[in-house]
C-alpha cells in the first residue's frame, strides 16, 4: 500500500518557529537528530500510521522576503543546535523549499504587522479575491508535490483581537459579507483558516488570533469532515502554569496572587510590544489559571519585547498563596527557553495528529488535541496532565 | 449517636509542626481561624462523618522540656499567623495540655539527637521495658480523656538510617529480639510505632526515620486492623517536584540534571546539619524524579542549615533539560515557606483519615494516602496529581 | 548647654512609612530596638552632635482619618517585628502624636490620590491660602513644642508629574502665580515645600513627586540657609541597581537589557497602578542605569501592584550582558523587603542630617546626601559606593 | 624602536579557558572580534605601551592529549560565540600552536586530577628534574619565537590543598628540600612557578591551587624584580559578591546568612567534586564576604558538578539580612555566565599587565591587580570597586 503524501503550508514560513519546524523535519527525516519534544515520537502512538516525517513537503508564505537557508543558520546559531556540517546537508532541501514561500497577506492585521511586510500592504483585493488566490495556491501546492494532504498552519505574528460579529458565526452570513465585501470583518488569518477549510485541508491556528477559527470556519469544518484546532501553541510560561496550578488545589492551599512577566527579543515579541496585538495574547494567556483554581484571583500576564534576548523566551512568575492560619508564602519560577525549539516539536505533532484524524473521518474542533493549546477551543479542561490524558487515551482508542 | 472521641499523641510535642497542630486544631475547632491546606475540608470529605477537630484531644513526648505557650508564641511570631488576641484565648487549653507532654526516649537516635534531650539520655532500661512504659501511657490517656481511638504521630527529629535486619522482617522475630535485648535492633521510632501498634492506635510516620514502619509493624498492623502510613511528610520541594516532573513527561522533555538546594533554620535543620540524619532525609526525597521520570538522570538533594531562616524554608531547584533538537534550556524554582504550616494541616488530613480508616476496618498501609508522603509505603505513585486522584476516588468510594 | 530640641512633621503621617519612622524613633528613644539600617548609627557619625532620638517630637498632616495605634499595629504585624509588649509600652507616646496629625491638602495630586481623602476633596480655597494654613501649622507645632527646629518630611504618595513652566523657575514668579492664584501651578508637595522652607524648617522629598522641590524653592532655600533634598528615597530595587552596576564597568562587559518589575501591595502601590501616578516613579528610577554606565541601553522599569503583598516589596530584576568574544550571559536578583522598615531608618538619617546642616549654615541642596536617594537633586553621582564615600567624607569634614 | 616580543605559556593548555584565551588573542589580534571584557582595552589604559595582542605568541604544557582545533571547536559551540567563518580562518595558526604543547606533570596533584592524564601518571623523577624540565621549556620556547619576554599562567586544575611547611617559607629552605627530594613539599603548580621565577618569567596563578606562589617563591621574584600575583581569578560568584557585600555596609544592614550555590559541568566541576580539591576552591572563595563585612556572619559557599551544563557555570546565592527594628529580609541572585569566556578576557589583561610591570622594573606581589583575584595575596581590601581604583591609580601614576 502506496502511504499518503503529506504536506504542510506555513503561514509565516520565514519565522523563526517555521525554519525550525522545516529544518527539524529534515535533519529527523534523515536522521541526523533525536525527535525530543515529539509526543508522537513516543511509545503511545507506535503502530497509528501517522505520517513519516521524511516525506513531509514543505511550502507556505510569509509577509517578508529572504531566504529559509540564512534564516536556518541565524536560529541554529542564536540556540546553539545542529552542527555546521548538518546545516551544510540541508542546504539543498532548503533551497528547493524557498521556492514554494510565497507572498501573504496582512488584510486587517494591524500596523505593526504591516511594517514587517517586504512591500507596501496594498488594500485593492477583496477578501474573496484573497481567499480565491489562497485556495489555489493551496491546490498547485497539492499538485506539484503530488500530495494527498495538505495540512495549514498559521504561525504569522499575532493579530489584533477580532470583534466577533454575526458575519463571523454562519458560513452563509460569512459568504454574504464577502460579497458585500464588508471591511473589517475579514483578517489575515481569517482568510486562510477558511481557504484551508474550503480546500478541506486540515487547520491549526498556532496563535492567539483569533481571526482564524471563528465560529463560521469551525461550523464548516463540522460539516466538510476537516479537523481544525487551535488557539495559541502552549510552549512556554502557560505550559509551567498549567502544570503547577493544580498543586494548589491537591493541598487546599489559596493562590492569592499570580503575576507573570515575560521577556522575548524574537519578532514576535516586537509585535507583541504594540498594545492591540498584545492584547490577543495575554487574553488567550490569561484565562488558565481561573479555570483550574475555580475561583477569581490576581492574576496577571504581562510581555515585554527585550530585543538581546533574541529567540530566548525568559518568564518569572510569582505566586503568592495562603496557608495554614492565613500564613502567606510564595513560589516563583523562571522559565529560560528557547522560542523556536520548543514550538516546532508540537507543530509536527499537530500535523501528523490531524492528518490521523481527517483519515479516520473527523471533523471540527479536535479537544484530544487540548494540551498542545494555550487556549484549547471548546474545552474547559486546562489542566496539563488531564489535557495530556485526553490525547492518550484518544491514541489508545485509535489504536482499538 | 454518641459521637467517637479521638485523641492525638504526638512524638516530638514542643517541636514547631506539633505546637503548630495543637495550635491550628484548637483555633479551627474555636472558629479562629480557616481550614486552608486541609483536604479533609473540602467538600469531597463532606459527610464523611470524620472526627471533628474541636473534638481532638492532645497529648505527646518530647525529650526536651518547655512550655506549649512559648512554643506557640515563638511560631506564631516567626510566621506572622493568628493575632496575639487569638493566642491569648488558647493559653488555658495549651496549658491543659502541657500537662499530657511526657518525657521521651532517644534509644538509637545518634549523637545530635540526644544533644537536644534536657536530661543526659540513659541506656540502662530494655527496649522491651521502654515499649511497655509507652503503651502504658497509651492506656493511661485514653483513659483519662476517655478516648475512642487514640492516633499517635511521630514528629521527631530524623533519626539515622535503621540498617534492615532479619529481626525487622516478622513479628515473631521482632519479638525475640526484644527478648535477647539485642542492641542496635531498636530506635525510639521502632518502640512508639511499635507499641502503637500494639495498642490498636493507628500510626503516622510524618518523619523520613526508616525505624519506624519496618515490616514487622506493617504485618502486625495489617493482621491487627490496625491503619499505619508514612514515611516523610511532603510539604515542600518534593511537593513542587511530583507537580513539576509529568510535565516533562507531557512534552517528550528529556530532564538532564535536577540539582536542589534547601536551606531551613529550625530545629529539623539543625539536626539534618549531622550527615546520619541527613542521610536519612535525602533517602527519602530522592527517589521521586527517577520514580516519575522513569529513567536515570543526574539529580541530587542538598539540605543545609542555616539558622536565620528559622521556620521558612527555601528551596532553589534548578532543572536542566533537553529539547527538540537537542536544544538546552532550564527551569528554576524557589519555593518559600513555613515548614509547620504546610506541615500542620497535613497531619490533622491524616489524623482523621486514618482514624476513619480504623473505623471502616482497614488495616495495614493506607495507599490512598500517597499523596501525603516524600515515600509512600508501598506505593510507586509519586505524581502529584496521581497521588490525590487516588484519594479522592477512596473518598468517593467510603461514601458510596 | 542645652541640646537643641527637634520636631519631625510628617506629610502622610499616616502611612505605613511615616508609621513606621514613628514607631522606629520611639522605640529606639526607649532602647528597645537596634538602630540597624542608620548609617548616623554608625562610628562614622560619632561626636557630631546630631539630635538624640529619644528627643524628636512628631507631628505631622494626611489625607485619611485614623489611628497611629492601629496602623503601628498593622504595620509591625505584616512585617513580624517589635513583640506585643513592646507595642503595649508605646501606646501611650503613639496616642499622643495622634492630636498633632491634621488633615493635609490634595491639591492637584490626581484622582487615585482624591479617593483616599478621608472627606471629598474640595477646590475653593487658593494656593496662598493654603500655604498660609500650612505655615500656621508648623508654627503652631513648633511652638506647642517648644521646639527649635522641626524637620518636614515629605512621604505622601506619588502625584502625578508636574510639568515645569516658567512660574516655577524663579520665587518671584512664583509668587506672582500664587497671586493670580493660576490653576494648575501648585500641587500639594508645593504647598508643604515651600510652606516649609518660608518658615526656615529643613525639608526632605522622600517621594519622586517633582512638584516639591521646584527650582524656585530651591533657590529660595539656597538663599534663606535651608538645607533641602530629595527626590525619592533609595530604597529596594534601585539601590540595588546603583550597587551592581558599576560591577560591569569594572569588568568592562557591555549590559544589553536591564528589565526590572517591581511588585508591591501597600497604598503606595494602589496609587503607583495609576499610569499618571507611576508616570513619576519611572522617571526617577530609569535615570540611574544610563548615568552609571555612560552608554544607552535597554532597560525598563515596571511597578504592579499586588495586593496580597501587603508591605513587602518584591522585585526581579533581569541583566542581559555582552562579554567576551560576544557572549551573552545574565546576572538576576530577586528583592524581597519590606518598604516601611527600609525607608524608617533612611528618614531618621535624613532628619539628623539636615538639622545638622541647618545648624552649620548650609543652605539649598545638600549633595552628601545623594546615597539616600533614587534621583538626588543636582547630582550626578549614582555610584552607591561613590555617593556612601561623599556622605562619609562629609563626616570627617564636619568633625574636622 | 622595535616592540618586545611577548610569549604567554598556559599550564593547562588544552582546557576550555586556555582554548578561549588563544582563540580571543587571535581573534581580536586579527580585528575578528570586540575587546569587551578586558579593562586593558580601556581609555584608562591607552597609551601606556601594553603588549599588542596580535603579537602574542603561545605556547604551553597539559597532561591530556587532543588538538586545539577540535577544543577550540566545542568551546564556541558550547557558548554560541564566533561563527565557523571565524573559526575556520583559525585553523592554521591554531594548528601551529598546537606544536607548542608539550606534556606537563601531575606531582602532588591528587588522584581527581592524575586521572584526566593522557598517560599513566609516574613518580620516577625528582621535583629538581622536572623543574629543570620545565626552565629549558621555557628558554627553548623563548628561543624559538625570539620572545623578549614569556608570561607564564596557571590554568591547570585545581590542586588539593598545601600543607605549609618551613621549607616553603625561604628560597634557601627550599632548595634544601629540593636537594634531599622530600616527598610532598613541591606540588606541579609549585614546579611551573619556581621555574617561572626562576627564568625571570611574570607568573599568574589564576587556579586556587596553594602550592604555586608560596612565601619562597614570592620572595625569589621579589628579590629578582619578577612580577607575580595570584590566587584563583574572580570570574563568578564571587565577583558579584564583592560588589554587592558594600551595598550592607552603604545602609548599616546586618548580613545574617551569605549562602551560595554553584553548578558547573566542565573539567573544572569535574576535578571540584573531589573533597580535597574543592577545599582549596572553597577556602579561596570563602574569605571574601568576611574581609568586607567586618564580622562573622554564617557564610557558605557550595560546588556542584553538573555535567549537564558544560561550560555554563550558574549561581545561585541567598542573602538574608537584618534591617530596622530586627526585620529579616532577603536578596537572591542568580549568575548564569561561561566559565572561559569570563576568564579568557582577564588573563590577557593580566598577561600584559604583568609585562608592563616587568618593563617597569616592578617585582613581587603586584597589588593593583587585586580586583583579577578571589584571594588576593598580600591584599585585604575585597570590595570590588576600591580594587578598581587601585587598578586605575596604578594606570594613572604609570602615564604620569
Amino acid at each position: 500500500m502506496r502511504e499518503k503524501k503529506v504536506g504542510v503550508w506555513l503561514v509565516g514560513a520565514l519565522g523563526s518557529i517555521a525554519t525550525t519546524v522545516i529544518v527539524g523535519a529534515l535533519s529527523l527525516g534523515r536522521g541526523l537528530a533525536e525527535p525530543t519534544g515529539m509526543i508522537t515520537a513516543t511509545e503511545a502512538f507506535d503502530g497509528l500510521g501517522l505520517a513519516p516525517l521524511d516525506g513531509l513537503e514543505f511550502g507556505g508564505c510569509d509577509l517578508r522576503r529572504g531566504g529559509l537557508r540564512d534564516a536556518a543558520r541565524h536560529v541554529m546559531r542564536e540556540t546553539g543546535v545542529l552542527s555546521y556540517e548538518i546545516l551544510d546537508e540541508l542546504d539543498e532541501p532548503l533551497t528547493g523549499i524557498e521556492e514554494d514561500i510565497l507572498m501573504g497577506t496582512a488584510r486587517n492585521c494591524g500596523e505593526a504587522i504591516e511594517r514587517l511586510a517586504a512591500s507596501p500592504v496594498t488594500h485593492d483585493r477583496t477578501a474573496r479575491q484573497e481567499i480565491e488566490t489562497v485556495r489555489r495556491q493551496f491546490r498547485d501546492f497539492k499538485k506539484k508535490k503530488s500530495l494527498d494532504e495538505l495540512v495549514v498552519v498559521n504561525l504569522a505574528s499575532t493579530e489584533p483581537p477580532l470583534v466577533l460579529q454575526d458575519a463571523h458565526l454562519e458560513t452563509d452570513a460569512f459568504e454574504r459579507a464577502l460579497d458585500r465585501n464588508e471591511p473589517g470583518v475579514v483578517k489575515a488569518s481569517t482568510i486562510y483558516a477558511y481557504a484551508a477549510v474550503q480546500e478541506g485541508c486540515p487547520y491549526i491556528n498556532f496563535t492567539p488570533s483569533s481571526g482564524a477559527l471563528i465560529p463560521a470556519v469551525i461550523g464548516l469544518a463540522g460539516r466538510r469532515g476537516v479537523p481544525v484546532m487551535g488557539n495559541d501553541g502552549k510552549t512556554g510560561e502557560t505550559l509551567v502554569k498549567s502544570a503547577l496550578a493544580p498543586l494548589f488545589q491537591c493541598r487546599n492551599l489559596d493562590v492569592l496572587s499570580w503575576e507573570g512577566f515575560n521577556i522575548l527579543g524574537n519578532m514576535d515579541g516586537c509585535v507583541l510590544d504594540h498594545p492591540e496585538n498584545k492584547e490577543s495574547k495575554i487574553k488567550s494567556k490569561d484565562q488558565v489559571l481561573s479555570k483550574i483554581l475555580g475561583y477569581p484571583l490576581h492574576s496577571r500576564v504581562h510581555i515585554h519585547y527585550v530585543p538581546s534576548l533574541d529567540d530566548q523566551k525568559t518568564a518569572w512568575d510569582f505566586i503568592h498563596f495562603r496557608g495554614f492560619l492565613g500564613s502567606k508564602m510564595s513560589l516563583q519560577f523562571i522559565w529560560q527557553g528557547y522560542d523556536s525549539l520548543l514550538a516546532a516539536p508540537l507543530i509536527l505533532d499537530l500535523v501528523r495528529l490531524v492528518e490521523l484524524a481527517k483519515r479516520r473521518g473527523e471533523g471540527g474542533l479536535m479537544p484530544h488535541l487540548a494540551s498542545y493549546f494555550k487556549a484549547p477551543l471548546g474545552v474547559e479542561e486546562h489542566r496539563l496532565y488531564e489535557q495530556f490524558q485526553m490525547l492518550l487515551r484518544y491514541a489508545q482508542a485509535v489504536r482499538a
